[in-house]
This record gives structure tokens, C-alpha cells and sequence, in this order.
């Protein structure tokens, strides 16, 4: 997931001659205005290919519109592939790039259209194709959604040893309630294993709730009706972990703990220059 | 959305003549006791009309009712034409209210039964008769709900970005994960294509669950037993973020709009005295 | 729901003979061992007479034991006469605790079983005996409940508005939506009037999903994804507002704004009497 | 769920000889080398055990891979045995530990294998044989999840009351709309008795949604529509007491737990020099 910073400060060197140097600012920048466009080009490209993609799946579509999608998905093969050779010339460390997260990504786009010729039919490039979609992101990281997107991971790091003790909670609880739920109902009323009950203990504790299994006995529906309350309740835990977790990243960015040196009241925004209490200068040397 | 400010102070204008100001108070303004008694007997009609519409759908009301539905709906909107004629006589600016959101839900409200004159049978129309129902927040709008719904749509607007990222991230775990199980499971249960995959993928995700398609394959059911759990856990996501950006946007309730009448910065503390930018004494007189 | 506080102060009216004094406090009071015991006394029977009138509405169980609990019910009904003249005799008003909350919710756990000795087999009377349960919560309002029970009731007060502004947009929201899925789905998948496809639209929005009504069209399934999302994303708004709230109920009971009068440091709980950080005395006269 | 802190301290006492000593240091704790590596076998073990106690619960699997499943069971069974003797051996009282919380959990991990031998087929004890899922938490305790554990545990406890309100207020919803829907939809739509509806209601409110039972008629489909609306809405109520409970335990890392030395009152912020009670000096040695 991480970006190669280096490749940036790349395009200060004199090594690159002109072309790479604006090529790369358009593909890899979001701050020129051809870079912009060249991005919304490619959220746009993106979002046809795998709209694309999808609609091949579909039989009706397929049997239709077969012809249509094959050159379609052709044209995008060959927009991403001199895409991903225009990366390659122009970074700094071209194999660095291909190695990232980003670069994989952009090979996996390619790759399925021009195997599908050696081997027709295999249903399994469908899901490498659709990968593309993750490409967006490569966009995001670009745009004014980046520092949101820290705080959401910054936050979710924060909790994240307590989500994992909460998770493995679940899990705990899922598979006691499985198991006892295939001794109350048995094999009648769909709890066939073990595996199966704990799939509906799943199904159940998450509130999903498909009713492709569902129990029949009177105390069967007494459990279940305890573990849909419980699910119904302790939803609460990983929202307040998150919560108090985003309270305090989002909060830290704003309130320094600074006091004023003439009049010692506290409380001023990062950005204050001076007391808002009585004026004077507020020194930041000790924040 | 955005209410005309200056059609409230044109009320003060001499050009308007008594009875139209007058009328003006009653309709647009809610300060008055005739300005209440209005809004009450508009809510009361917006209700009944949109009751009547949905009443019309349903076959056997039609058949045993459908005479009094058809005098009732032409009723309303006879009440409602000479309230949005009124309302353009007495506003000061008829043409910026009719292109206003009001203007237009308002003339929505009434053009459907007219045009059912000359295309009858038109089933299209009663969507937008439904459209009635957002007359509503005009209502909401003037009472004292304006300031509580604002505090709700600041942090839901401080918080749009963060939204944004979660739901792109939403929509390619959805994308992803779908077309994997269209892989997996394949058409017997019902997963006949990525779009319904995916349609699957998002009523688990959400904890919906319908159960009009459900994974029969062991791997699918495990897959299925992953989705459901992270949907269940990756709610805290937004929920934090609203509940953080809401937690901030309540306690911040005093911050003034008032800028430094020095520097021109804006953001201050209702509690501030003096600029904390430059310094300089603030008036609270215009707070 | 709310006490009278007069009744009370009663007790210490020296009007109220003694024996009669007596028997108040072990009712209404929970301070006394022997009120503490009527309580615990009291709850379980509640409970045990609600389970009896559940258990009366299955026909098997009715069908075996159907005298049992034809006995039960009357026991039940009897004591809790006997306790419904006790409390109207003690009391220092009788008609105010009659005409109060649980003057009437205890009026009505013993009316209908008298009234199906004139009217047998009114069925309807079994809902109003059940709301026997209700009683539960005068238990609840003496013990050390009460003050929980008050900061939740206090935060969703103070949150009244905002979630009506909510409860408002999602009643919108499921009639517009409940009307274009019923142009666009039909009859042919269960849409069968507007009323349906807004029951439809709350089961999705909700994240209920019965699967009762589920949409078969592409389009339907594009728009019912999208509401499911919403759905999804929405619950946040409720979330925020209550958390946003309780967190400001809950820590305003803590922490005074009152600044040391020696030292000027503030953040000083509501039961500090001296400075924590120079241990001078602090004056609670300006709080 | 409590440790014994004392058998820690155990290990300094020279009554141990030292071979015992090293075994429970390995067994007991995480901080030397061999103790991680101890504690990874053993949960890879513990995962493989319940893993295999469900392989056998399926009919497919159990025909064909029987004898192996069996041969792994009697390994697992042994190892766990060996463990607990060691365990037993080494602790300081074992009679504590063998009635502690997790000496339970371990004996109840091997006894239903010796079991089977006396009673074969007694499907009951797989439920027991799953509980090993349980000695999980044992690793966790030790681990650095034991002070992220703490704080949910802490915020949980300190809400207690509050989410018991909650659970009484929901309870008492659900046996009365239960009861409504019974005299509403009656026994065709599958509402057969209260506590059939009962048990729909939870399924109802809790937003799981089987929809195994469903409202047919309009009042029953109006009243369940209030319900999931209901139940949509007041998610926000436990979620808004943990979350807010949990700002506070996390904010509040920093309260000692150091009593004052003059007047034993405890609660003290960390920063404190001071009690807050009594102005005398705090000394925070012993923190």
C-alpha cells in the first residue's frame, strides 16, 4: 500500500530527460492540470472496464453484446498496458514500482486479457480483471482524501489490538452457540454439523439474518432469540472502540494544551497567535 | 435547499401592499399566530394528500373508493394551486422562488393531476405526486427544528470526505467480493452473474439479508461467514466517524460567526475577547 | 411515568396510623429490609405471571395444563388485588396514585381476568394482561436504577429534536423510495401498491430484510442496494446524535470549569474540595 | 475469569525445586522465549482440537476420515492431559487452580474423550469437547491484549447498570408488541402464540430478519414497519453508553489508583501532587 516517495523527488533529477519528467508528473501528480484530468480520465476508464467486465458475466448480455465487450475489453487492455510501459519508462526505479502494491495491481489489469488467448475459457481471470477496481484507489491517495484516509487507518490502528480481542470475543461465543444449537435442533431444521450451526450463529449474531437456516424447537428459538440480542448489543463495543479512538485522533488536531503566559487560561486552537482571553502573544516554542 | 433570505426582508418593502404582506407573514413565515395556524393545516394537508396517493395505489381501495380519491386528489391540489399562486404574488421575487427546491416541489405538487387531464392512466405520476411529502421540510424548515438539523447536516458535511473514502472502500470490498463468490458458488445458488453477486454481496454486507440468494458451497459459506463479520464490525467506521465530527460540531455549539473586525478572521470562541489571530479587541454586539 | 413524590412525604403524616405507615413503606419503599424483600417478592411474580399468560396462548400447553394455570391466574390476580387495596389505602392520595402511570398499568393486571368471568373468551383481554410486565419498571425506578435510567432518559430528551429531524428524513426517504420501486417492480415480485413497497423500503432500509418482498428487476436491485448502503450508512446519524449527547450528560456530571483561586488551574472534579495542584482550598460558591 | 496472581509469586518460593519452577514458568507465563513458543504450539493446537471436534460433526467427513479424526482426538486428548498434569504439578496450590476458572475449562477439555470410552455416542459431549475454544483467552490473558481486554472490560462494567435499563426497557417492548401482533395476525402468518411472536419480535427488532415469521395483514405490517423503525432508532442507546463510557475510560487512562495517605479516598488524577479531599500530599511511590 505504501507509495514510493522516492520515485517523486525522482523527477528533480537531471537524469530524466524532459518528456519522462512531465510524462511522469502527469500519470504519477495530481497538482498540473493535465495530471487532473489524466486522472479523472482514469477514474473514468476504470470504472468502464469493470462495469465492462461485469456485464460479461452476465449470460443474457454475453450472448448479445459478446462481440461489443470483447473489443471493449481489448481497447482497455491496450489503454492500461501503454498505462503501465509509460510508468515503467518514467519512474525513477522501475522495479521498485513494479514490486509495489500500485504496481501489481496495474500488471493483474493487463495480464488476464492477453492470457485468455493462450488459454479461452478460464473462468478464474474474471476475478483477476476485476481487480482493476482497486486502482481508484491509486487516485484517492492522489487527492484531498488522503489525510482523511490516515485518520480513518490511524484510528482504526489505534484499536486495533481491541477490535482483535472483541473479534476473537465473537468467534468464541459463535462457535459455543454453533455447537450447542446442533445438539438442541439436530439435522430437521438445517443444523446438519457443527460448521453448519455455526454459520447460522454467524448469520445470526451479525443481524444479517438470511432464514436459509433457521430453528424450529422451542428452546432452539429461546438461544437464538438470546444470541440476536446479544448481537443486537454488542454491535456497541467495536463502534465505541472506533469511536473513542476517532474522538481523540480527530480532537488532538485541534486544542493545544498550551497555556497563556500572562493570564494562564488554556484551551487555544493550534492556530492562535495570541491569548483569546487577553491578548497577549502566545509563544509555541514549548508546544 | 437554500431558503431566499431576502424575500423575508421584503416584507419591509413599502412597494408590497398591506394585504400581501400580510399574506406573505401568514404562508412563508411561522412567527405569527395565523403564520402557525397555517402550518399546522399545511402539514395536516401534506399528510392527507400523500395518504390519498398511496390509498389510490392499492387496488382494492381503488375499486371500492376510487370516486372519492379522484375528488379528494383534485381537492388538494386546488388547495395547493392557490397556495403556490399566492405564494408568487406575495414573494418578492416570484421567479427566484419558482426555480427555488420549494418552488419546485411545490409546482411538482400540483402539475401531476393537472396533466393527468390530457394523459390518463399515466402511472408515472404518481411518483411524483409522492413528491408532496418534501413539502414538509419547508415546514420543518421555519420551526424550531432549523437550528438542530443544521447542526446534523455541518457534521454530516465535516465528516463528507471520511464518508467518501468508507463507501469507495465499501463498494470494492462489495465489487471484489462478489465476483469472487460468483466463482466459488456459479449459478445453481443462484449467483449467475457478478451484478448478482455483487447485489448479494452488498444485502450481506449490510446486514440486510434477505435470503432470496444464499451460498450451498462450503468455501461460500465460509467467505459469506468473513463478510458478514466485517460488516458487522466495519460499521463503527462511519458511525465513529458522524459520532466524532458530531461529538465536536455539539460541544463547539460556541463558535461565533463573527470575524475580527482588524484582521477579518473568522472562528472564534463565543467566550473569546480579543482576536486570537492579531490580538485585537472583538465587539460581540453584531453576535 | 412520572412518581408522585407527594405520596411520600406522606408517610410521615402523622394521619397515617401507624400499621398503615408500616405497610407503605414495605410497598412503595425500598429502603427497609422488608421492602427490599417485598420487591424481589414482587418481581417474580410479575414474571411468573406474565410466563403463565404466555404460556396460555399456546394451545398445546393450554390444551394439557390449561386448569393449572386457570389457577395460576387467579392466585396471580388475587394477590395483586390484595396489593392494588393495600397501595390505595396506604397512600396518602388515593385517587392521585389511581389516576397515576402505575396506578392504572396496576389497575389493568387485575381487571381483565374479573372481566372474563362476565366476557369469556375475549382474547384481546390477554394483551392488556400482559402489560402486567410494565410493572417491572416501579421495581426498578426505587432500586439504584433510578439514576442510570435518568442520564439515558436526559440524553435522548436533549437528542429529542435532532432524531425527529431524522425519523422525519427516513419516513421521507422510505415513501419516495417505496414509490419508484413500486413503478418499477410491479406486481409480478409482490410491489403491489405503494403501502407495500414502503413496507418493503423500511424491512431494507432498516437492514431487517425478511426476504418477504425482495426485487427482481436490475433496476430494482440497483435502487434497493442503494437504499441498503444508505441504510447502512445512515444508522450513524442516530448513533452520533444520542453518543454525541451522552458524552456531554455523562461527563458534565464530572468535571467543574471553577479555577483554583492560588493557582489558577482548572479541570477540578465536582467533589474536590481542595486544589489538586497546590492543595489551597477551594471556594464551590461561584458554581 | 480471575487469574491467580498468587501462584505467579509462587515461583519465588523455594520450596519449588527448580525443574518445576522452569515447566510453569513455560506453561504459566509469556516473558521468556520458550514460554511464546509454548503459547503459539498451544493455541495452534487448541485451533487444530476444536477444528477436528467439527470435521467430526460433519456426516460426510466423519464416514470417510472417522479413524483418522479419532486417532487426532486421543493426541489432542493426551497432550492436553500431559499439559494439565504439568500444570498441576507445578502451580503453588493446585487445588486453586484446579478450581479456578481455566483449570475448569482445562479439565473439561479432556474429560469427554476418556468419557466416550464408558459411554460411546453420547453426542453431548461435543459441546463440553468445543468448550477447549475457551482456553484461547488463557494465551491472551498473558499476552499484551491483557490491558486492551481491561479497558473494554472496565468500560462494560462501568455501564452495566445503563445497558440493563436498556435490556429491560427492550424485553418489555418485545412481550408487548409479541402480544399485539398475536391478537393482530393470528395463527395463519404464522404467529401461532405470544411467545411464537415474542420470538418474532426479537427477530424484528433486533434487525435480523429471518423471515421465517411475517406479518400478512396491513395493521400487522404497519405495526412490525414501527417496530424495525423502533428498532433502527435505539441501537444508538447501547452504542451511545459504551461509546461514551469507553471516551472516558480511554481519556481517563491516566486516574491512579493510589489511595491517600491521610484520608484513604481514592480517584485521584495522575498529574495530582494533592488530594482534592483533604490539600495533603500525595506521594506517588507506589503508582
Amino acid at each position: 500500500m505504501n507509495s514510493n516517495p522516492k520515485d517523486k523527488s525522482s523527477k528533480n533529477k537531471s537524469a530524466l530527460s524532459s518528456w519522462r519528467l512531465r510524462i511522469h508528473e502527469i500519470i504519477f501528480e495530481a497538482d498540473t492540470r493535465m495530471g487532473k484530468a489524466f486522472d479523472i480520465i482514469l477514474i473514468i476508464t476504470i470504472l468502464l472496464s469493470v462495469i465492462a467486465v461485469m456485464l460479461d458475466s452476465m449470460p443474457e448480455v454475453r450472448r448479445n453484446y459478446g462481440s461489443i465487450l470483447l473489443v471493449l475489453e481489448w481497447s482497455f487492455t491496450i489503454l492500461f498496458t501503454i498505462e503501465y510501459v509509460l510508468r515503467l519508462i518514467t519512474v525513477g526505479r522501475p522495479l521498485k514500482y513494479a514490486g509495489s502494491f500500485y504496481g501489481i495491481v496495474d500488471l493483474l489489469s493487463i495480464i488476464p486479457t492477453y492470457f485468455s488467448l493462450l488459454f479461452p475459457g478460464t473462468q478464474m481471470l474474471v476475478v483477476i480483471r476485476i481487480l482493476r477496481v482497486l486502482r481508484i484507489f491509486r487516485v484517492l491517495k492522489l487527492a484531498q482524501y488522503l489525510g482523511e484516509a490516515q485518520m480513518i487507518k490511524q484510528a482504526l490502528k489505534a484499536s486495533r489490538r481491541k477490535i482483535t480481542v472483541f473479534l476473537v470475543t465473537v468467534v468464541t461465543i459463535v462457535i459455543i452457540v454453533g455447537s450447542m444449537m446442533y445438539l438442541i435442533e439436530g439435522e430437521e431444521s438445517g443444523f446438519v454439523s457443527i460448521p453448519h450451526s455455526i454459520y447460522w450463529a454467524i448469520v445470526t449474531l451479525t443481524t444479517v439474518g438470511y432464514g436459509d437456516i433457521t430453528p424450529i424447537t422451542s428452546l432452539g428459538r429461546i438461544l437464538s432469540a438470546i444470541v440476536m440480542i446479544l448481537g443486537y448489543a454488542i454491535i456497541a463495543v467495536p463502534t465505541g472502540i472506533v469511536t473513542a479512538e476517532m474522538t481523540q485522533t480527530f480532537t488532538k488536531k485541534h486544542v493545544t494544551t498550551q497555556a497563556c503566559p500572562q493570564c494562564s487560561m488554556e484551551g487555544h486552537d493550534v492556530d492562535a497567535q495570541f491569548c483569546k482571553y487577553c491578548g497577549s502573544v502566545l509563544n509555541h516554542d514549548s508546544f
